[in-house]
């Protein structure tokens, strides 16, 4: 029997979705990072990748500054550091010193990359739009990197890395290795 | 090590991605059904909902004369027709009736949505914009509809429900019951 969701909680009906750390480049030095479920490729070409983020948050401002952002994988493993970079704002504090997360230069970006990520996409802004009350950052990905092992002829390899998915609220789960192939 | 990936095949490097089946109205009765690995929520108010199609997709079309359409999630067990309605074209053949998949009308739309689905969100469309190669559709939510005892208090009930992700190729897997919780 088909039952009614809350509209206001339609997105709830959409997940799990993967839980992705955006790094975005700090004024000064180093980066602020905020975990995001609201996020999608767009195009093959260019290749392009979209991102839904809130005016309020502190990494709005400073992807609308340095016209640059970096999407990163984490593994479940490491879910208690998303939960933390979706829950605090840079702002106040340095989610990446709290966490314990360590960076790397990005090769094509000026804003560093979270070492501990299976995979993550170097973007530079390529368009954004204002929808609703979120602005969606559509970002230019000029390189992927992954780390050995965890991706097989651009597939990702369930048997070494496990993903980590927002199921809403402050819950998380991951995917299994079993993959149904046609 | 980290190691670089082909850049033509960047999406690959977020996946694995909920597969959709986005179901369009057809101009005279019935509706076709795209499979979907890029799409996301994107605002609160109004409430907001992205889909990346191709202009070569029938869909496309479609969701340009209609301007509306359902996203419609359902469950692994079905992801053989999942498949089927990625890889085949609208034009030639009536996807519902070749994968035996069943229609009912939504309540808040003309685009009739996927009874096996245990949730759909049915859309107007709100705006689109090219996107690359793609267009993105952006929908609004009119109402959200869920399987009984698949949802509760607005999270997904993975007890009950086996989630569909898309991994790239022709492959699929799905998500784990267990929940981290913070």
């Amino acid at each position: 029997m088909k039952k009614r969701g809350e509209i206001k909680k339609f997105y709830h009906y959409s997940f799990p979705m993967q839980a992705a750390l955006v790094t975005c480049k700090k004024p000064n030095d180093g980066v602020n990072a905020i975990t995001v479920a609201w996020h999608t490729p767009l195009s093959k070409k260019p290749p392009l990748y979209g991102v839904s983020i809130a005016p309020s948050r502190y990494s709005h401002g400073l992807i609308e500054k340095s016209r640059e952002f970096v999407v990163n994988f984490v593994p479940f493993k490491l879910v208690d550091k998303l939960q933390f970079c979706g829950s605090r704002t840079g702002r106040k504090t340095d989610k990446i010193k709290e966490t314990g997360l360590t960076l790397d230069e990005s090769e094509y970006s000026d804003t560093a990359f979270i070492k501990e990520a299976y995979s993550h996409l170097e973007c530079k802004l390529y368009d954004s739009k204002k929808v609703g009350d979120h602005t969606f950052f559509i970002g230019e990905v000029l390189n992927v990197m992954y780390e050995e092992n965890s991706f097989k002829q651009n597939l990702i390899n369930l048997e070494q890395v496990e993903p980590s998915f927002y199921r809403g609220g402050k819950t998380y789960t991951s995917c299994k290795k079993d993959i149904k192939k046609f």
